[in-house]
């Protein structure tokens, strides 16, 4: 049986936009209504055929939803609520797919008071934004995390889980404060080091800007493609888990000090037992699925 | 004409063996001679049929050829080039791939006086080793940075730049000491930072290894790939080019603390102003062909 069969979008962008396609070819008799906030997506949307219906207020979007997910940055996700909060239907279930959970739960907590609230998080994306970034099969063999509230409906939590295995996710289960740990080092520490380095490199005046970008295939360039993400939605993220990413960061920065003196005082040693420890750890992600085993990412080289 | 007819290559890992593939490629009528110090990489080397004959010795692999190319660690230039160097002809050009410059024309010139050396740095790679990794079109698209030293002969160097486009490379002249600086933004401090970050979430407690892998896809996987790189390239990469890559580490060091700054005291526009400036040089880079245009490196998402 369908988990939903009335599914609101609120934000229509890469994440938003993909879930409306992936219902589209995984739940084809779900109805799939959509609302932005910008005037443009939604006309773009509208455009582009992305949802049986598209609303012109989110309170019009909502009005006989069985599932709302907001899909707007985390810093965003109080007020996006608070706007279709007298329309919500009692019965519906609210979800979100925010990167970060203890502030996005208490938000919509807080702006849907008495709510059935199940939080999650698809732990995919690719670096483009907007509409027409989305794909049904973005969530395909990726995990979805789903951090339900003390005393949740568990009816309401195997809903939302069934929703995202339709979509090709596996789906864990995980507490808010936890996912927020997990995905400071998984996902927000990689971001805020890969916009450091682009930031760096970009600043140097001995290096041309045309030198680095030439160059790039030496390594930089794989930085360079998470640091092209949407700048709100990740601005956002990390102002509202500060406190994990500054932990990861804190112990980023000692280990990098320390490989710093080896490389100062030439211990090859202490490079080398690293380098080799680290190769483990890609084979096992590719082992497991979650990342391409082709060298190179499967880049074309043609 | 073609710049050589007698090529041998020292050193039989990705690099050497995608020359091997790429000069029967584009060049089927030159010989290919190969020799690899690993008995086990010359057997493997013969079985695959890499080359057209591989030597039992550097000497007995050079004895004949016109252009020798060392494709070793830069480490192990100065022992590779002093194990032929009694064998090498007085007319042979020799060339290496070392991924820094100063310290490796400084060795081949100690361990060949007189020779003819026209050191390069095709800028390509991927995260796989050994003699079974390489492919013909490793270096289609990319650049090759050659330093020639002061008063090199015009016309070797001529030959030099010839090899590599035919390989398919694009080729640019360049100083030895601003070839390992601009390296050591594009390519050796993004390899560091990569190393640093899969060591850091390899050694967390409170995350565990399973966690890290299968939430990979949120940005960490990126970097595995090149903290996937052979340790004893990138080990003796960073002894080599010391000087430069702690002067990018101390840049990079600085902008990271103010990015932390930022974070602490919540001053999303400071955070947003980096993130909106990192997506140009993303768009550069594809645009001037050194990556993939297809989101996601192009990954398989089935």
């Amino acid at each position: 049986m369908l988990p939903f069969s009335r599914v609101t979008i609120i934000g229509l962008g890469l994440i938003g936009s993909s879930i409306a396609h992936g219902v589209r070819e995984h739940m084809p008799s779900v109805r799939v209504t959509g609302y932005d906030a910008d005037p443009a997506v939604r006309d773009v949307a509208i455009r582009i055929g992305l949802c049986d219906d598209v609303a012109d207020s989110a309170g019009a979007a909502v009005i006989d939803a069985d599932f709302v997910v907001l899909c707007v940055p985390v810093g965003a996700m109080g007020e996006a609520a608070a706007a279709f909060a007298p329309d919500l239907p009692a019965e519906a279930v609210v979800s979100d797919v925010g990167s970060c959970k203890e502030s996005v739960v208490e938000a919509l907590t807080a702006a849907l008071p008495g709510a059935t609230i199940i939080p999650a998080h698809p732990v995919a994306g690719t670096e483009n934004s907007g509409p027409e970034a989305g794909f049904a099969s973005l969530f395909h063999h990726r995990w979805c995390i789903v951090t339900p509230p003390a005393g949740a409906d568990p009816l309401a939590v195997e809903r939302v889980i069934e929703f995202w295995k339709r979509l090709g996710a596996q789906v864990e289960i995980m507490a808010p404060e936890h996912h927020d740990r997990v995905l400071a080092i998984t996902s927000h520490l990689p971001h805020l080091i890969a916009y450091t380095i682009v930031g760096t490199a970009s600043d140097l005046e001995e290096v041309t800007a045309s030198e680095v970008i030439k160059y790039s295939a030496g390594g930089f360039r794989d930085f360079t493609r998470i640091a092209a993400s949407d700048p709100v939605m990740w601005r956002d993220v990390f102002l509202a888990n500060r406190e994990a990413v500054l932990d990861m960061l804190q112990r980023f920065s000692e280990d990098l000090t320390a490989l710093q003196r080896a490389i100062r005082w030439g211990k090859g040693d202490e490079l080398f037992d690293l380098f080799t420890r680290t190769r483990a750890v890609r084979r096992s992600i590719v082992e497991q699925g979650q990342d391409d085993s082709r060298p190179d990412f499967g880049r074309s080289h043609d």
